[in-house]
C-alpha cells in the first residue's frame, strides 16, 4: 500500500509551553512531503521526525496567526543554506506574501531556489491544489482573523493486474493501461475477458482533514463527510466552553460531536491550551463522545489505512 | 553576593540540529534580565530555563544573521498575548528596526505593551546601555556583515558598613552614603576615623563578554583584558581552520588562544558547527590551550564569581 502518513511536529495552541510546539505537521503521500502550517521551531521537529527537507514542495499556511507561520523564514533560510534548487511552493492567505518577502530578500540574499507564493482566499472552498495522486480543498473555518483547513483527497489508483491471468490469456502489453483504468480485454478474435478477472480492485482513496483554529461549524460535517482521519482542533475542555466561543476556538468535545455527525472513521485532537497539564481530560471528553479518538503528539506519525481492504491485500 | 548569571538558550550555529538550538542567552543581574541574541526557539528555552518573561526588559542583537533573531516575532508577539505592558528595549544594527516593524503592526495588532529600538553601530566601540549598576559595551567583530560582541561590566558597588563599629563611634546617619563611598568620617570635634575601619570592601566588579559570531581576532586581548567570563564562539575544529576562515568564524583553538592572551578568568566556548556529533573534540582543543574552559550547552546556569573574595566574605 502507498504510504500516507500524518507527522505531527507540533500541536500546542499560541503560548509557549515545555511540553508542546506550535503547530506544524506534514504529510507524507507517496514519499511527496506537504507541510500544513509552520509555528516556531518547525525545522528542528522535521530534523526530530527525519523527514527530508528536500522531500518538502508544498506548505498550506490555515491563517496568519504567528504560532501557525512564525517557523516559515527559518525554514526558508536553512533551505537556502543547504542549497536547495527545487521550488518550495507556500499557499496562504495573500497577505503572507508581502510579509515575508522583505525577509527573504534580507535574509537569504542570492538564495539558491525560488519561494513561490499561490495566494487564495480561506473563505471560498476551492481546489487550490492538485497532482497525479492528490487534490488539496480549502475548508472555510470560523475564527478570528480569515483561516481555513484543508482536505487531502487521494487519488484513485489503477487496479491490480493478476499476472497470471494476463499470461494465461496471453494479453498484449499494449493493453496493459486500459485493464488497470477497468477494462475489460477483447482479443482479436472478438472473445471479451471481463476485467474482474484480470485485475483486483485498488485501495480504496484515502482521506485526510486538517481543521484548525475554529469555532465548532457542525456545518463542515457535510464537506467532512467519511473522511478517513480528521485532525480537528480541541484547544479547550468543556468547563473552558465560554472561553472556546470568544476565542473562536473549539471544546474537544464538539471536535468529537463533529466527528461522529461527519462519520469520520478517526479522530485526531491538537492545539491544546497551555492552561492544561495534560490531554488526558481533553481527550476522554472527546472519547466520551467519539470513541476512536487520538490525542496528537509532538513527532507521533499516524498512518492512515484505506477504508476497507482491497480485494488482493485480503487474500495475501 | 548579588547574582550575575549567564544562561544559555542555544549555542548551535545556523543549521538546524535535534542536539544545539541556534543563538540565545540570558544574563541574570541582580534579577533583572538582559538577552543576547534571539534565535528560533529562545521563548521555549526561556521556559525551560525557568527564566521569567516579566523580568526581560533588554535585548541585544549582536548581527543580523537569521539564526540570531529569528525568535525575537514569537517572543514579542508572546510578551503581547501576556499583555505584558513594561517596554521591551531591543538593541540592534539600525536595519533590524525596519525589518520587525511591519511584522509587529500584522501579528501582534493592538499590542499591549511598546518594543522600543536602540539602534547602535557595530562597527564603533561604544557604551550602548547603562543603569546603575551595569554599563554594556559593543566589541566589534569581523563576520560576513556588520557584527559586534557585547562586554557587560557590573559597577562598583559600595564598601559594606560594619554596624558595630557605626554604633561605638556613635556616628550619625546622614554620614552612612559617604562612609559607603570610602570617606573618612570626621567627628565635630575633629576626630577623624579612618574609612577602613568602619568598612569592608565590597565585592569586586564582575564582567562577561560575548563575541559571537567572529573571525579570530587577537587585537580582542586589549579590549578583553581581565574579563571574569568570555564566552567565544568555536564553531570549528582545528581540523576545519580553512573553512573557519572562509566563513569568517573561529576555531576552538582560536578561541582559547584569545582568552589566555586577554588573561580572561573562564572561557565558555559555543556556537558548533552541526558537522561535529559532540563537543568534545572542540573543548580539547581548546583546554589543551586555556584549561579554564567549559562548553555550553543549552539549559546551562554559569554563576560569574569575583574574582577574589572581599574582605567581608572572606571573614564570614
Amino acid at each position: 500500500m502507498e504510504k500516507f502518513e500524518v507527522n505531527i511536529l507540533g500541536c500546542g495552541a499560541a503560548l509557549p509551553t515545555t511540553r508542546h510546539l506550535p503547530t506544524s505537521q506534514v504529510i507524507n503521500l507517496r514519499e511527496k512531503l506537504f507541510m500544513i502550517d509552520c509555528g516556531e521551531g518547525t525545522q528542528v521537529q522535521m530534523r526530530r521526525s527525519r523527514l527530508k527537507f528536500s522531500r518538502l514542495g508544498h506548505v498550506f499556511i490555515s491563517h496568519l496567526h504567528g504560532d501557525h507561520c512564525f517557523g516559515l523564514i527559518g525554514m526558508i533560510s536553512t533551505f537556502g543554506m543547504m542549497e536547495r534548487t527545487a521550488e518550495l511552493h507556500i499557499h496562504s492567505h495573500p497577505d503572507l506574501e508581502q510579509l515575508l518577502t522583505p525577509q527573504i530578500d534580507y535574509f537569504c540574499k542570492g538564495m539558491s531556489y525560488p519561494v513561490v507564493f499561490h495566494p487564495f482566499r480561506p473563505g471560498e472552498r476551492a481546489i487550490i491544489y492538485e497532482d497525479k495522486s492528490v487534490t488539496v480543498e480549502t475548508i472555510p473555518l470560523r475564527h478570528r482573523m480569515p483561516a481555513c483547513g484543508f482536505l487531502f483527497r487521494e487519488k484513485p489508483t489503477p487496479r491490480h493486474i493478476l499476472r497470471d491471468m494476463i499470461d494465461c490469456y496471453e494479453i498484449p502489453l499494449c493493453w496493459m493501461n486500459r485493464i488497470k483504468n477497468g477494462e475489460d480485454y477483447v482479443a482479436e478474435d472478438g472473445t471479451r475477458i471481463p476485467n474482474e478477472r484480470l485485475t483486483t480492485p485498488s485501495d480504496p482513496p484515502r482521506s485526510y482533514a486538517y481543521c484548525s483554529d475554529t469555532s465548532y461549524l457542525p456545518r463542515l460535517a457535510e464537506q467532512l463527510k467519511g473522511v478517513d482521519l480528521l485532525y480537528h482542533e480541541a484547544t479547550f475542555a468543556d468547563c473552558d466552553q465560554l472561553r472556546a466561543r470568544q476565542t473562536q476556538h473549539s471544546t474537544a468535545a464538539q471536535a468529537a460531536s463533529l466527528a461522529k455527525e461527519a462519520g469520520v472513521r478517526q479522530l485526531l485532537i491538537g492545539h491544546y491550551s497551555s492552561r492544561y497539564e495534560d490531554e488526558e481530560q481533553l481527550l476522554s471528553e472527546a472519547r466520551a463522545i467519539f470513541p476512536p479518538t487520538t490525542a496528537a503528539t509532538e513527532n507521533l506519525c499516524i498512518s492512515i489505512p484505506p477504508a476497507t481492504p482491497a480485494k488482493g491485500e485480503a487474500e495475501r
